[in-house]
């Protein structure tokens, strides 16, 4: 098969295509690597000749279309990621997770309407929890920008497929950690700049009281996700729900990280007010519908993934700050 | 009270103009009078000396900062409307409908972070109804870009209320028709299109079988609406439908009409593919919430409305042709 995965140099991506390459599919990364987002060269090292990387924006509606010829599935993380700057330039985080979505959208249709459209969605576009677990059915309520705009991300991919027949499917991911991802500060995932404090002797810093619940994913389960989803076709024109099958508040989780590396410490310190007007509180995800769908259940317990994390950043944090 | 409405010189935006200056207070108007779009200086016509009309678009962000000074109110009607245009140009559909919003209320949060603003919302945002009557709590899932695009902005008008305290309200407008509408064609409504066909002499051509289920609201009902909610401190970080309180199928409508115009026909017309892609079968809504809220029910009958609209066409068709 020949993939294209946006984003490919980010976190997810990388990893996906770790996982695409060594089930020997072709596979083409494009990704402009803005410095504020996920991308690192570093994320695909040792596969970096086996693959073919574009250098570019999804934005750049020119330069989509041609990357798409002959693509049969496209995996499609590219997207800007923190809540918080998303806040700071509302419009930017339209540019890249509204309207490139419908730009390469509109050239799916144009260039190759047959391909599967995988899209990585989030948990964020629920908002705050009307109740626990959140699924699929909660309302939409986001309470960032970064939310509308996946929202409308989300909602472009079902249309595509309701009206002219594109095989899409979203999946909306919960926290998500591993190799590969972001750590030089918050933008990706809290849990990145915690594993920079740690590993550099720096408190890890947990905000409020603490005791806010959340569920995660090692990254293996997520790419295991992405790609069962491509390949099957009851996922074409719906979303649905990634998330963790152990909740933990996150003093709960700063203790677990510590614990794993001798002399760190962790500290509640007050929440900053622009976290918290965007904080939504507890959540985890009902993911009985993946289980469903693709027969899909987190298999990496939280332990061992924050293990298996901090191995490799002991190892390789030089190339991520 | 000053007021400000985008898209003033438009269908609702106008008479909304027309009831505000009866009520003794400042109205300035912004439109920019797209050929395709709802404005006509017409509508406006005996009230033009008396209120400041702006000709600029919304897309323009500076002319938007300097107009919002000093404003109490902002009735933010301006939008595109066509369901089909919405997927022959999305990226206009999208600069107008979602990042224009986003536009506006960034210069309302810093140039007048205390005033009300009330959107225009639509109940295309729900797509095909999964049950009747439609209340808020229906999924989203749109059917076009253009429903995509105004969850968007309504969603920005809901996070602006919730993180920067703005006194947002959104009101999911069904079916709104009466004098000012634009009937050159069915961009606006496709009422539009029937009532010049009936006037021109051409037969109203109903879609399909036309068995569709819609409800109505006469332009004035949706004005007290937009002003009740405007001054109504439970209706801000909320949306709400309106509705009509009759249910009429396409071909009575259409009867309707012709009884109301001796020599009028109607004819039943195979579905266009590509409006019957963006359909969303019948519709009606629960509006029970606005009459919660605002204490709102429509006070128009159906026959009274049409008898309204086609009197005042039949005296002003040339100046909507």
């Amino acid at each position: 098969m020949k993939t294209l995965i946006t984003g490919g140099l980010g976190f997810i991506g990388s990893n996906l295509a770790r996982c695409l390459v060594s089930e020997g599919h072709d596979v083409t990364i494009v990704d402009s690597l803005i410095p504020q987002y996920g991308g690192n060269m570093y994320n695909v090292s040792g596969i970096e000749n086996v693959i073919k990387i574009n250098i570019s924006d999804v934005r750049d509606r020119f330069s989509t279309r041609q990357l798409l010829k002959g693509v049969d599935v496209i995996f499609n993380l590219a997207g800007q990621t923190s809540h918080a700057d998303s806040m700071k330039d509302p419009f930017s985080d339209l540019d890249i997770n509204a309207k490139s979505q419908l730009s390469l959208l509109e050239a799916v249709r144009e260039v190759v309407p047959n391909s599967i459209v995988v899209f990585a969605s989030t948990r964020q576009i629920y908002g705050r929890p009307k109740y626990l677990p959140v699924d699929e059915g909660h309302p939409i309520r986001p309470v960032d920008v970064n939310g509308v705009n996946k929202v409308a991300g989300e909602q472009f991919h079902m249309l595509y497929h309701d009206v002219y027949g594109i095989r899409t499917t979203s999946l909306r991911l919960t926290n998500t950690y591993g190799p590969g991802m972001r750590v030089k500060d918050a933008r990706q995932t809290f849990l990145g700049i915690w594993i920079r404090n740690l590993l550099c002797g720096d408190p890890i810093c947990v905000f409020g009281d603490g005791q806010q619940l959340r569920d995660f994913n090692y990254v293996d389960d997520v790419v295991e996700a992405l790609f069962k989803a491509a390949f099957t076709p009851e996922c074409y024109g719906r979303s649905f729900n990634l998330g963790g099958s152990e909740v933990i508040n996150l003093s709960d989780l700063a203790q677990l990280l510590v614990d794993q590396h001798p002399g760190g410490t962790w500290q509640l310190v007050p929440f900053p007010p622009d976290r918290k007007a965007i904080d939504i509180g507890d959540y985890y995800s009902d993911y009985r519908l993946a289980n469903e769908l693709i027969d899909w259940s987190p298999s990496v317990s939280l332990e061992e993934g924050i293990i298996k994390t901090l191995t490799y950043y002991q190892r390789n944090l030089n190339h991520y700050l």
